[in-house]
């Protein structure tokens, strides 16, 4: 590592590879002064999500791109708004861009269709892809508030920096949005998914719907229309405690895709956490290591 | 396509490749004539499974990789019963030898370690494996007879040739087996799966437990105990319907494994068929295809 820029820590460089204890200078003042001096072969970027605009992270991938760098991100927005474009630029410049990370922490699911699901395409997907609201709504089913239930989240590192972006679904069209750009062919943005968040829950509701082993599950859909156009949508959902999409405690994820040659294949995530989020960059690495 | 072998319906041989009308001749007396004749760069092994010696298929595949010939196979036997030798065949012949349908039916659970997810150790996995025993369960909840549940499956083409080997738990045996030899490096065969099947069940049990929202799950399990040693079972269990193993209706499966650095991280396939049996020896050729 040849370079670390953040934005309240500063800067610090080292092109010999930097050390657990490496100081901070104050920040570079602009990406492309840290990646001028840095000057890495691949860099990860990994700066919060901003769900309405996806920036900094497409300016900073940008800025990598046009100096022939490599780029790995965790950071959903730039995928939810801007992947046709990054995509190409990556393609001019003969350079990798990967973001395993960006959906379902690090488990494979965009390399899941690249490396592993040749000729398939994608018809539809649905996926309870939001951590955060899962851990809600089960601390509320305890008798929890939803406040108690939201430090829940936070306590377990998941929730996004600002957890209202959990909450009202923009974690979620990010992702659903991210997918069907990757996956579908799409050019959408979060702000195109019919989006609904969980809104005002009730603890007594959710613990009457317990009652009848139904929960709330905030599901993201999406399906190619007639039309050929892509419809998605965030929205909480009542369902059976039975349903696929309701299982697995604590933080898991379910994906499923409805595709044309593999019938309806998934991906599930049993509590995962920050490490496989870690994980999934370094899958990413690795993936761009063997181009090199 | 230049050659098909069958047990009863006869060979065919074009070395300009098959088309769909081909005529049968009388069968090669042996595996060698044929491969000697149709002389193809890739095998593709799909003789029925027997599950106490996974032949003949060990053998078809060993006299391919002794002539060069790449093999991809759906036929979970030579995975369960010789993993480690034939594996060390192809090595030494410099082919390829590929097997993504034998568990799952082709979605991708072998190719998922190998490809995408690097470094990643398995210390256990969990697995409802066995599609004609879920239709067997689910009928019989219904208020049909065992033996209506089989037709049901046998109806649906899921069933093993001889339905035994899915009721008495060797398919389960025999994937678990194949599973814990690829992706846990152990060398053991079904005879050594702790195996219970699902012995005479009776339908009213199953009504009774589904009145407490219970159901009887074949499960395939492995993990690596403290000495390095794999233990492997397959075990009818009942599990709360609400369990991610009980999830998914017909034929659905899924499939967990615990890992070091992924989690614990999982596939389902909702409802495959034999379309997706025959999509996992598609993407397998594809794979070989991108080495030749």
């Amino acid at each position: 590592m040849v370079g670390i820029h953040t934005r309240t820590h500063g800067t610090s460089y080292d092109d010999k590879g930097l050390t657990l204890d490496a100081e901070f200078a104050a920040s570079a003042q602009s990406i492309e002064e840290f990646l001028e001096r840095a000057a890495p072969e691949v860099m990860i970027e990994v700066t919060t999500l901003n769900p309405t605009c996806g920036q900094p992270a497409i300016s900073h991938i940008s800025a990598a791109f046009s100096r022939g760098v490599h780029v790995v991100t965790a950071n959903k927005g730039p995928i939810a708004h801007a992947y046709a474009t990054l995509r190409e630029q990556a393609r001019a410049a003969q350079v990798e861009f990967r973001f395993e990370s960006t959906v379902m922490d690090g488990a494979p699911v965009f390399n899941q269709f690249r490396n592993n699901l040749p000729g398939v395409n994608v018809l539809a997907f649905t996926g309870a892809l939001n951590s955060t609201t899962k851990v809600i709504v089960t601390a509320m089913q305890q008798g929890l508030t939803f406040a108690e239930g939201v430090l829940r989240a936070q306590a377990l590192g998941i929730a996004e920096a600002d957890v209202s972006y959990d909450v009202d679904g923009w974690d979620s069209a990010a992702k659903g949005a991210a997918i069907a750009n990757v996956l579908m062919g799409a050019s959408v943005t979060p702000a195109l998914v019919k989006r609904e968040g969980l809104g005002e829950l009730k603890g007594e509701e959710l613990r009457r719907l317990a009652a009848e082993d139904k929960t709330i599950v905030l599901v993201s859909r999406g399906t190619r229309t007639a039309d050929g156009s892509i419809q998605l949508q965030v929205t909480p959902e009542i369902l059976p405690r039975t349903d696929m999409l309701a299982s697995g405690g604590g933080t898991s994820n379910v994906l499923l895709f409805d595709t044309d040659l593999m019938g309806t294949i998934g991906t599930v995530t049993v509590n995962p956490g920050v490490e496989q989020t870690a994980y999934g960059l370094f899958s990413d690495l690795v993936d761009i290591a063997k181009t090199l």
